[in-house]
């Protein structure tokens, strides 16, 4: 486990799935939909085995589905910013585990312009990385899971 | 990828990954804190790199906490019932990524009876689980998503 905030620089392999988790967020951010087909597995391991949760969504399986629902959300979100943190890595041979907190700062949807303000909210993020025979890293599973405001221990007092 | 229902006998690796998954969601309903201690990592992986995420909670980090968070999560529980659909096992060397649907079915928080009825919900969960030297799968990474009812594609009309 890293948190890169707190420890000496990483490892080169645990530097490569930073990188690799950056430009996946780089890709949602920016609404690269190219990009975004470069970061998940290719096709012929992804049609059968890749995996995502859009967050408070059922789980789109398959490479060529996962970037159309991508496409979706891209496509209705004029502003959206990641700020990741409790980024972790956890790596086991040819698998990299990325956990962290995905704090988003986004519009309101109508709202290209901002001028109702902004919401920002919390998902935790489990993504899984995959190395390729290039040595280059792909993403094969992503989840997104909301954290409610009130989930702070808030039932303790039942 | 298997999905168990539609597929020839699964392989003996799938067969234990999806046993060891099966004991995971066994020791939730039957609320018994020992086996989900076996089911988990031990401590002395556990303790840096096991990572949990509740329906609509913040992660918790490290097997000890994580199972002071399932404790509560028992205690508060005195009816649970999963059913599991889509249970796909992605093998790569030492690790397997299971993903399923957690159907559940619950009593109320405080009806302890079930008189008021029982509650059902789904949840997209990522199980993560790592080959111990002994050849048996322990969990790394737990993450449940719930999956909010009016996520089926109603916000296309937008």
């Amino acid at each position: 486990m890293i948190e890169p905030d707190e420890l000496p620089p990483p490892t080169p392999a645990v530097a490569a799935v930073l990188k690799a988790n950056e430009r996946f967020y780089q890709a949602i951010e920016t609404a690269d939909l190219d990009l975004m087909r470069e970061v998940w597995v290719p096709p012929e391991v992804g049609e059968a085995a890749a995996h995502c949760v859009h967050p408070g969504q059922a789980a789109v399986h398959g490479v060529g589905k996962i970037l159309r629902s991508w496409a979706l959300v891209l496509a209705r979100m004029s502003y959206l910013q990641f700020f990741l943190t409790d980024v972790r890595v956890v790596l086991i041979e040819a698998v990299a585990v990325v956990t962290c907190v995905e704090n988003i700062l986004s519009n309101l949807p109508g709202d290209e312009a901002g001028q109702a303000g902004f919401a920002g909210s919390h998902y935790e993020a489990v993504n899984v990385y995959r190395r390729e025979s290039d040595g280059g890293w792909r993403l094969l599973a992503h989840s997104s899971a909301p954290v409610f405001p009130t989930s702070t221990e808030s039932t303790d007092a039942e």
